[in-house]
């Protein structure tokens, strides 16, 4: 075991400060990966606080990282020492089951391994995540980074960006397909840019008519302003398919209108309460309603290697570490262009 | 123009009473069909007492609709005098639009022309449907009905049969899937025979212990009542496909919830009030929640022609036109197995 630095809290009120804690030696499938940067999601919020019931303390989040292999184990076959590589939402699953075999580990029917607040079954405590120095990780969890990339850039790519890539490819977003984007966040901003690079007509629906030039540099060929029922009006029965990245409530009916016959709306925002969906609306026009969960790991290699083809990052702000607390209040306002990445030099560079 | 007996309401609250109404002589691409059976669905009631606020009086209901075909038009190709044929829920369409090409007529961009109470071309006045002695109709919505099958029976395949075929045909079903039928009505039980004939393992969820016998005798390799907890939790993650045909108000998210990752629930049965669904629910595990609305021609005929060829039709209860208004109260009971098929003789013996 190597004592590593990290930020963490210890309870849902708690503020980020530094914890060592422990990585285990690589084993002879493992990588161990320096840290050099580190993506805020809006989930690691979710885990810090307890929003979701299920947190174990101390609580180190952070799945979105990209960092340098400094050691590999005996076994390891696609890495060595030196790659720049990335790891995501997971780092382990059972291997064995269908979903395992089907390159769909975020449903391991064991119980996907995730990136932090998962059991951790070399140490018998739970994992943590890239709010630190290091990371050891199995191989056949780590994804390699295009190199013609920004790297802190691409951070924000092993969630959000495979959040938003894997429902498009799923319902094949093709040129000439009008696709819907609903929020322009973290998830909203990615999805525009797939959604463009797919060759399709893209729409971003906001409630914030100061968006609307962002969002065209962005990809969208269009914006409407989701309180603007006349405009709202012009769009109905037009779209292939409508991605919908907004966790606060709102009326999806709205949106399943806006559907062509047998078009497909795909949540990756999760609103806490049920959503009341028309049965009508769904019958007339055979339309889809379905939801998305992050994506295979073969899947978000296909991403990564995507988006270095099609030159697509994200969009960040720059932080340090110690600025993460902050980084969080202005998450929660919906203040940042697009996603927080955490310079991990700052941590570093503590004593 | 000719007078034709049909059985008719004039208002909300009216029972159905005899009611001489006005056919058009059959133009150079319409066949007249002497109507022998009319089946009588769900809809009618809707239709009759105004339920969906669009009924048009005097409204002769009837969508389900077998009989002979008397005269045909001098460009009619498809059919003679003689040849025993069936209408379903349309009698037009634009013939031109993105759906009618799609051989999806039901959601034609100018509106389907529903059987009955849709806007008449022909006569400036509306669709009169199959509670009556004939009908004339456009060649292209005239189905052909194997000869095999006992002829009353087929009545119920027009609409019950097509909305639970189109379904299970759209979503693939395979041998080996399991598939799960929510409701054992008119639709129910024609889902339950067609997901067998498909070499689906199939599932009824019902509310009612009694029906276990009858479930499996119409395909059911296994019936599970809905109320028992223990039952439901040990059908969870199990199911490629469920058609869900209730349109009283439950809980849908129960029935998402017992899909496979990447399952489909069908919606055909439509309840009034939004149905609240967990978002939760359908991002993990991928889940579809869908509806579909009968079938387009092109496939109704591919039902019946798959009916001709599986021995399948409907379980019927026979009745004269002049139980009908009895036969509506017992079907807001659920007390008919599984469909009343009305002979269209107790019509014509009429005075």
């Amino acid at each position: 075991m190597t004592s590593t630095k990290s930020y963490a809290v210890h309870n849902p009120t708690d503020t980020f400060k530094p914890l060592a804690i422990e990585r285990r030696t690589p084993t002879a499938h493992d990588v161990e990966i320096e840290i050099l940067f580190c993506g805020v999601c809006h989930s690691d919020i979710h885990q810090a606080r307890n929003e979701w019931s299920n947190t174990v303390y101390p609580c180190v989040p952070g799945h979105e990282i990209v960092g340098r292999i400094t050691q590999v184990g005996d076994h390891v076959k696609k890495f060595k020492a030196g790659d720049l590589v990335g790891v995501g939402c997971m780092v382990d699953s059972c291997h064995e089951c269908a979903s395992c075999d089907a390159h769909q580990e975020q449903f391991c029917e064991k119980g996907a391994i995730f990136t932090y607040n998962s059991p951790d079954k070399h140490t018998d405590g739970h994992t943590f995540g890239g709010y630190s120095d290091r990371v050891v990780v199995d191989e056949s969890f780590v994804l390699s980074v295009p190199e013609n990339l920004e790297l802190a850039a691409v951070a924000p790519l092993l969630c959000a960006g495979i959040t938003t890539y894997s429902p498009i490819k799923r319902w094949g977003i093709k040129p000439g397909d009008k696709v819907g984007v609903v929020g322009l966040g973290g998830l909203g901003h990615m999805a525009l840019k797939f959604a463009h690079a797919f060759g399709a007509k893209t729409v971003l629906f906001t409630t914030s008519p100061g968006k609307t030039e962002d969002a065209k540099r962005l990809g969208a060929d269009e914006v409407v302003v989701s309180k603007n029922e006349d405009e709202m009006a012009a769009q109905v029965g037009s779209f292939d398919f409508i991605i919908d990245t907004v966790s606060a409530d709102h009326d999806i009916n709205t949106y399943l209108n806006l559907l062509k016959i047998d078009g497909t709306l795909t949540l990756v925002g999760a609103p806490e309460k049920p959503l009341p969906v028309a049965a009508f609306g769904l019958i007339f026009g055979r339309k889809v309603l379905t939801g998305s969960l992050i994506g295979g790991i073969k899947e978000t290699q296909e991403m990564l290697d995507f988006c270095g083809k099609h030159d697509i990052a994200s969009d960040i702000e720059m932080i340090d570490i110690q600025q993460v607390n902050d980084a969080y209040e202005r998450i929660l306002k919906s203040d940042v262009k697009y996603r927080f990445v955490i310079d991990m030099q700052s941590l570093k560079n503590e004593a």
